[in-house]
């Protein structure tokens, strides 16, 4: 067999996933995905819904859709967004994708090329990671602090390093949970008209809060068309449905929209027009509004836990999403004690995983979403354990 | 804003889906497309289909799956493509994807790399060359007779240009209509493990056969791991599902994998299960006949239309799949003509926007799965006047 691509050098795919299928054994309780519970996954509405969905327009729904989207559903998306994220934005600069991962990928193919530069929170979402090594792209991480990225390494980076793009997730961070500030929001729109660099802002917890005030978008305060806002239904309605969405100025739209006729010629239309009821029949804020319920019990039962844990030496306290961060003693290796947790009956993800560089050996990834709160206590008694042990 | 990627150069999008904008007009008979017959789309099928899954298993559905795809779609796919292609597959080797689009764009993110030759048909589908350039290959085309790829001009072009992958259509080409031949068939997997040459066979089409006998593919004669195999349910079940599959060697699916896991995350649960359903309900079987029966109706009323058009020099008389190519005299323009068969209410496509290096100015592809028998003589009657004239 001939050599695979360049791209792939290196790749050996997500950490995380491999990590998983070592972990998911039965009776583990699991801290470790990004996974919605269960309970909030709405399959009874869904099952109502795909059949009439079907019923009435299915010639329509099973034939073949344009690339640029459903059109009913494109609508649809600009309200929500105008209201969600405080974007005005029209169907030409809307694209349904199939999740976020997908939008920041048709960002990449669009706009760089192999060699540039791409900054990052220090730590990030690892998913984002892989996409830029298979990019080929040099990935450098910007120190964040508990308000996010801080400004003023980001403009060294940038005077440093020319960057073409910062991917960031401003609002309950993956992994830490982290929410950025209204300055900070404001100062890298300004930063990315001074230094014409694009923002890649990937906000697919937006809606998940569970205290504390909502935050407007970057994307918000982008007056020269820098700032790309990526969006999802995956932690809102359902991840197994495969529907997000990309807003971006129209030329750069353009581009990404030949990148995904290339890719996967249109987002499956049947799962669009799931999302366009959920909208069009205000079914998502009442959803949203029940799980944010439980997922607030469920974060605050975790932090409770962290609070009296002696092995912990700091978390991060976010106000919404799925994740919370924790730092353990200097010197103790959060990979190591994994296997030994396992063993115990619980699991996470090793923060050192999410740091491009590597390193910070001590740090842990919790999820709160996935598991009930009578399973948070066990788990978090659990890991307790293991970190007296 | 600074530039766009190098690999956005000189592409423009899909010509073809940039016509259909133009010729969309009220009452115009298109036979420009490629989708099914809206009478072959099963909505009652999928209507209560999709209803009973969710209802019965819509926590799992709606849920993130695995990259590798429903382990139940997978399995099931073992004895389909065993069956319908004669290749020895398992689940380790199957991967279900979001048509052959996807498929063919993880094999060149794992298998090319800028600059490398990739050989073609010659014409060939024009979604596929757009990948390719979007891939920054060299596209190098190569001759194609009635029985598909010439073999002396394929062996030629890989002496001379030392390509990475073939990209072929064998049966039922898009947009020829013709069938490699058996002898043609061994041969290419010769070549493909004498030279060392990746073969990307793109079959979606192989189950629409309206007459002859079922051809073995490619992979079928594939010892040395030198075939991969894209299939697509879009043709014979829904494109606006989504749902296609890829067949190759475990080490490159292992990179494949991984390029989709960066790309898409996974496959929609929903879609792939109601795929699944069609298997192993024996639905598809009962359904590609009945959609046969019908296209192949088609298929013969238009050919009978050109046989007696003297504006036509040749034609090609496909068994299957969806589309007749044909020459009109020399020095007719089908791109000039093109407009004016739009005022009189029909259009096609061009055939000069599926060779590679352009030219042939006076051929057209015509497709006749779209429209029924009554539409299709209408339309054959408009395109004779308009030869005419």
């Amino acid at each position: 067999m001939a050599s695979f691509s360049k791209r792939m050098d290196g790749v050996t795919g997500s950490a995380i996933r491999e990590l998983f299928k070592l972990t998911a054994r039965p009776g583990v309780i699991s801290f470790g995905g990004g996974n919605p519970s269960p309970a909030a996954l709405p399959d009874d509405i869904v099952c109502d819904i795909s059949r009439e969905l079907v019923a009435t327009n299915g010639k329509v729904l099973l034939q073949y859709g344009m690339t640029e989207g459903l059109p009913s559903l494109r609508e649809a998306l600009v309200p929500y967004i105008e209201e969600e994220f405080q974007v005005k934005a029209d169907v030409t600069t809307i694209l349904p994708v199939t999740g976020s991962t997908q939008a920041f990928n048709l960002l990449l193919d669009a706009y760089t090329d192999p060699g540039d530069v791409i900054l990052t929170e220090n730590p990030t979402f690892l998913g984002a990671t892989q996409a830029m090594h298979l990019h080929q792209l040099q990935v450098v991480p910007v120190d964040s602090d508990g308000e996010g990225l801080r400004m003023a390494a980001l403009e060294d980076a940038i005077k440093k390093h020319h960057p073409k793009l910062l991917y960031t997730i401003p609002t309950f961070q993956n992994p830490t949970g982290v929410t950025l500030s209204l300055a900070r929001r404001k100062r890298i729109a300004e930063l990315a008209e001074q230094y014409d660099l694009l923002v890649a802002e990937d906000d697919p917890y937006h809606s998940l809060r569970y205290s504390g005030t909502a935050m407007p978008t970057i994307k918000s305060f982008d007056k020269a068309g820098k700032v790309a806002l990526m969006g999802s239904f995956s932690k809102v309605i359902s991840p197994g449905l495969r529907v997000g969405f990309l807003v971006c100025e129209p030329q750069l739209m353009r581009k990404c929209v030949i990148c995904k006729q290339s890719d996967d010629l249109h987002t499956a239309n049947l799962n669009q027009a799931i999302v366009e009821a959920y909208l069009r029949r205000d079914l998502l804020r009442p959803h949203v509004a029940k799980v944010c319920a439980c997922y607030g019990e469920q974060l605050n039962c975790m932090l409770s836990y962290l609070q009296n844990m002696r092995g912990v030496q700091r978390f991060t306290h976010p106000e919404g999403g799925l994740f919370v961060f924790a730092w353990l003693h200097e010197g103790v290796n959060a990979t190591e004690m994994l296997m030994k947790a396992v063993e115990k009956g619980v699991a996470y993800v090793p923060g050192t995983h999410f740091y491009p560089d590597g390193g910070h050996d001590n740090t842990l990834r919790l999820n709160f979403s996935n598991a009930d709160l009578a399973t948070i206590q066990r788990g978090m008694a659990l890991l307790d354990e293991c970190l007296k042990a």
